[in-house]
């Protein structure tokens, strides 16, 4: 028999993933669509509702949360799990902020929660760490997980676009929102990331404890200076196993041509997993847009019909559980406007004046990353991770080769 | 309760499969291990067998079915999956043969098959297109499906070396059998396309119907012309949909520097997918090798013990299911020792002569290439496909930089 559906929200993932069901199976259409604003147009041809009750009193088997609002949807996945239902939901945040709670409210009432689309949307990255990489160990993974800070960055590398300029036209093609900001400054990475730790490494890590800078002070100066060591600059976000447990940063990188990532461009994401038994795997793919989205809920909506649920075997597994948020050090190139700003962030290292900034390559810990994050922003001061690409002699070189002033030494 | 498995074979795959299965779940482990040769030294501790019925006839749940004699291993998945067992298989060349009859099987009698390990071994490609292109539509799909051919270009490509060298080091690495034919002629890989047509296009595709040509006529003189025109060489599996139905080829091609599979050297796999929902997806990974295919066996145990069996979405979808394979024209470089040769083949085109070779480029039918069989093996005949890289123009103008006589001009 049929399964009954119910479908929270219906803007860009809502309509993808009902176009979808409407081509290939029309039994997995929802029978209620509850949305918010009673002024919308709307078909007249499908039932909406702007009573969420409607489907969480009522006796739906899956229900389908894919809706902008944090809190209510945090409300809607948490009844319906209590209620032992199956759940979809593509809300990152919101996840990234409740997945321990929800895990328990599973084995308590035997729901199920699948959420593919909330990491790295179009790719099916959490399915395959559930299920591919089962006894296997993930020493590392890496990857491009925002769509809208890497075509800020293809546009400004490709393009040779000012960052205004590349914004404004992620904005215009609908690869970034109307208010940029969780995309830009990496918050949005940070939850994905979140999330992805937990299938990858067992642990759950919050969101805040990732040290994280989005591309958001990325400008001409950093594009030109990648471009003279023959490299990109792209928003990396990585964990790995240590000596000491997990650690993990989300920073604008170098990357060099042999690396996969430097050739994933404009809205594209990517995931790079270097495991025990697998060796090196590499996928990607869309990381945002109705179709792309719409199809990763789709497929869970599948999965979950026939059954299928996280395993999360990692919780299980042999791995260092600890995560070391202030652990870990990083080689770092540091652009600020005055001298002042870049001596609070690294006192010690040798500043150099190139296309009129200030600049030094230092060694920065995850520690400091967080706690200067105010300095880091007020100064707009721009950090990118060296990455194992160049060494710090060639990138001195670099920016010496057009030096005006070689403002200290010490 | 554990489920009981029995296991068929203890060679390459067998025993990776055996050391993950050991190293993270015990109940994972084998009750009975069924091997062939009585005078190899085995571990005393485990227990080996020599008479399949020891599983066949028992009361185990799974097998798994990871030896190399394709005939013996059809007996062992049809007579599990009759008595209505959960089977898993690595033998490509059998499944590509039997797949039709095994899901009657599986439908018949209730039992489950899955075969991660049989395409692009590492890779979880048939697992992604069972359930994350549910209810999508590919329109294309390419891939680098073997291993051993892929070291072998690379080799010539980045070492410099013949292709005897590379065979060579290709066995001595363990990426080619002793005996090689089934890896160098395209063989292998037309079993996994037949496989992975299924899964991508729902159409069940017998392998020998595919025009395949692998790297075995490839030599220095066609990787000179291929980096006169900056690009590489690749073994290029393609199935896609055009007005007519599916066509499908295994050609050596030639891709640029912003096609994924440009990067993709030695022993790696990858899969390029472009669809209606997700647009282009791409996943690289290991194709052979003990642990990477016995990490897509422990994957697929996992999987079958919680209940999970391939949905075949595809052979439901609203594709045209008809295979077209004399249907589809290529532009192709045909390089051959004599002119007689070459006019065999293409007998309107024009013939270069460079680097003591014959040389055109010319569009042949998938049909020819069916045909031409013989003639391209006795001759050896090297073909590679321009695949969209490079105009016909730029390579005869390549070729003819360094002419020393044109033979003809008709
Ligand atoms: N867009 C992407 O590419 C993408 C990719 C991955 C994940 N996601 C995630 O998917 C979710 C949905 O994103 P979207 O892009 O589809 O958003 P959207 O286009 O802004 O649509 C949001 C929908 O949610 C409804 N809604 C908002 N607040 C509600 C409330 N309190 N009660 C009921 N309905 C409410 C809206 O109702 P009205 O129709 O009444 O306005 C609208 O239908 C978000 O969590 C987002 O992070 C999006
Ligand atoms: N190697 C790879 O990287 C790879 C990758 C993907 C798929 N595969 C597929 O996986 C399968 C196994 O390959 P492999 O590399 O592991 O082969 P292998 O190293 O040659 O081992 C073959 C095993 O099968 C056993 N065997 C052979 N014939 C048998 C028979 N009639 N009855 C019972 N046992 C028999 C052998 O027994 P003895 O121990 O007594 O000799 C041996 O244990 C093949 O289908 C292959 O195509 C291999």
């Amino acid at each position: 028999m049929a399964k009954q559906i119910g479908l929270f929200g219906f803007g860009v993932v809502g309509q993808g993933y009902y176009s979808i069901a409407k081509k290939h199976q029309q039994n997995l259409l929802p029978k209620t669509i509850v949305v918010q604003n009673k002024k919308k147009e709307r078909n007249p041809e499908l039932s909406f509702s702007f009573d969420p009750n409607d489907i969480l009193d009522s006796n739906y088997d899956i229900g389908l949360e894919l809706i902008s609002d944090p809190e209510e949807a945090y409300h809607i996945v948490s009844t319906l799990l209590k209620s032992g239902k199956k759940v979809v939901s593509a809300n990152k945040k919101m996840l990234a902020a409740h997945l321990p709670e929800f895990l328990q409210l599973e084995k308590e009432f035997g729901g199920s929660l699948l959420y593919e689309a909330a990491a790295a949307a179009g790719i099916p990255i959490i399915t395959t760490l559930d299920t591919h990489f089962a006894g296997d160990q993930i020493e590392k993974l890496e990857g491009i997980l925002n769509g809208s800070s890497n075509y800020i960055l293809s546009q400004l590398f490709e393009e040779g676009l000012t960052f205004e300029e590349a914004l404004k036209l992620a904005q215009d093609n609908g690869f970034a929102e109307a208010d940029p900001t969780l995309d830009i400054n990496g918050s949005d990475v940070s939850s994905k990331l979140a999330i992805l730790i937990l299938h990858a490494f067992g642990k759950f890590v919050p969101e805040k404890d990732i040290p994280t800078l989005g591309v958001q002070h990325i400008r001409k100066e950093d594009v030109i200076l990648a471009q003279k060591l023959g490299l990109k600059i792209k928003l990396i976000a990585k964990a790995q196993i240590t000596a000491d447990g997990i650690t993990a940063f989300i920073l604008p990188s170098l990357v060099n041509p042999k690396n996969a990532l430097y050739w994933v461009e404009n809205e594209y994401n990517s995931v790079k997993i270097i495991s025990r038994n697998l060796g090196e795997q590499f996928y990607k793919g869309k990381g945002a847009g109705s179709l792309p989205t719409g199809a990763s809920v789709y497929a869970d909506l599948t999965k979950s019909e026939r059954g299928y649920s996280y395993s999360y075997d990692k919780l299980n597994g042999e791995l260092p559980k600890t995560f070391q948020p202030k652990s870990g050090n990083l080689e770092v190139i540091v652009r600020a406007h005055s001298e002042n700003a870049i001596k609070s962030l690294v006192p010690e290292a040798e500043i150099v004046f190139n296309q009129e900034a200030y600049w030094s390559v230092a060694t920065i810990s995850a520690q400091l990353l967080q706690e200067k994050q105010t300095l880091i922003q007020e100064e707009e001061i721009s950090i990118v991770a060296l990455n194992e690409t160049a060494t710090k002699k060639d990138v001195l070189q670099a920016l010496k080769e057009e030096v005006k002033v070689t403002i200290s030494l010490n």
